[in-house]
């Protein structure tokens, strides 16, 4: 399988319907219209709604059912984005090769605009269910998914414990408490979501769940050794900014080569509970394997 | 009707059922949880969710029902102050008499439990409709109410107005458009959801939502005023920021007087709409006369 073709292609595809779900810039609100679609816009590999959209279509069901909540969750990483990069967060100035949204539209409006793309995101899923009322409470379903990932018992505490282990030397307990909630729970999230539309039962459910925590953690291993010895073009930030801030990763605990160790293990579990789901999981498996094999 | 005492049975009545819908302070994430609590707890007149259980009960419907839609409308409202008070948008050092939330946990922290709580808002409805899969249709229909009033076509776009048209003279029509945004939204809001909640009908709802609308107004009008002549020991908050900020209002646009007779006009007007429900009704129009009567 010609693997980077067709992410790419699940990528347009996503881009496209994207669209129709960004709110025209008109009104008086304009500036934030502007500022919610400078940030949406601003690429980055769409990974969340890519995993949504093919857990559904994994389980047999139908993409097209999830589009709106494939919208809705790139909508909540992007403001947690906008709003992690902010002065009193992480103070970063590019991100994706381009200035962050404070950098072109100020504080205020990064902050308004963050918070406007997370209910939006609810305001999409919402109006999507209200439209089928016989498959309403499946999509609630997706929705809690969504929801609960995003919150204050996943990405939510994610970031705030990363914001407070800035300058701490910190264990491997908290360590994996960020990692777990930063970057796991959406991608949990996202996979879940997906499986509910599509139908899945019980046990599927579980396996994709475990196929989603495992890349989850894998992804996050692979970004924080990226930071220390990526492509600053090829990534489009800013490298070295986690040794700058003193932040505890798995690098930094164990080193890089352990740290690739730790993450490839994890890419081969991770297959290992797609592989019950047949030739309809190659997509899925080669994204682990991409995963891990990003440009280094 | 002894309108103060029972406005006050029904906010001790709502202060005791928001408890259990805050989180347990416990968990790597505490921090985040003391400082959601921090402004959970700071008070306040609790209009919102005292308007939302009211409607459930205007139109013949349980109480009990609405509670975790009448939390969440409180705790989106308190997202809304605490990242109204960063330095980045209004810069207030005190809110109901006490330091804000920034002041206290810091920029990162209060950008963050703000997003926690309108994140956790929609986590709670969810997991109300949840529970009642029969009633799941009405309650998202309740929920889509709420994240309208809070999005980036309500609350959110006035406060990017409001902020936009700080120092800068603005007519009275981008001043209505923030007035119906920033604060009658939530009111209109809040007052639909529980209305649908109870089991209205559309003559119910058309009724209740012209009140909302009136009162939204008049409340705002109000604010304005009592941000100049009022007593700082009894509001909580600092006076005079509107000033300070230049911003257009309608005291700065009409005078002191006319505005309050524009405020009482308003409180006519929906205490008309009001009476179509008769006898139970009285609370609701109380409620009207003391938004314009407060403290001058």
């Amino acid at each position: 399988m010609e693997f980077k073709k067709e992410f790419n292609s699940k990528k347009e595809y996503f881009e496209k319907e994207l669209k129709n779900y960004i709110p025209k810039i008109e009104g008086y609100q304009k500036v934030l219209f502007e500022s919610m679609k400078y940030s949406l816009d601003a690429g980055g590999k769409r990974l969340r709604p890519i995993l949504l959209m093919e857990s559904t279509s994994l389980v047999g069901g139908d993409v097209e059912e999830c589009i709106p909540f494939a919208c809705a969750i790139e909508m909540i990483h992007t403001y947690s984005l906008i709003h992690d990069d902010l002065p009193a967060m992480d103070d970063d100035d590019l991100r994706r090769g381009k200035p962050t949204n404070h950098k072109v539209f100020g504080e205020g409006i990064a902050v308004l605009a963050g918070d406007g793309l997370l209910n939006y995101a609810f305001e999409i899923m919402i109006n999507h269910s209200l439209k089928y009322e016989k498959e309403s409470y499946k999509y609630l379903k997706a929705m809690n998914e969504i929801a609960k990932a995003a919150g204050v018992y996943g990405m939510i505490a994610g970031q705030v414990v990363d914001l407070e282990s800035e300058n701490k030397k910190i264990d491997k307990d908290t360590l994996d408490f960020i990692h777990m909630n930063k970057t796991s729970a959406m991608i949990i999230g996202a996979l879940r979501a997906g499986a509910i539309i599509g139908g899945a039962d019980e046990e599927q459910l579980e396996n994709i769940t475990a196929y989603a925590k495992n890349i989850g953690l894998g992804f996050q291993i692979v970004d924080d050794i990226l930071d220390i010895i990526g492509d600053e073009s090829k990534l489009g930030k800013n490298v070295g900014s986690d040794l700058e801030n003193n932040k505890s990763t798995y690098p930094s605990l164990f080193g890089i080569e352990e740290s690739k160790k730790i993450a490839k293990n994890l890419i081969t579990e991770a297959k290992y509970y797609i592989s019950n789901f047949g030739n309809k999981g190659d997509f899925l498996k080669c994204l682990a394997d991409y995963i891990v094999d990003r440009d280094y």
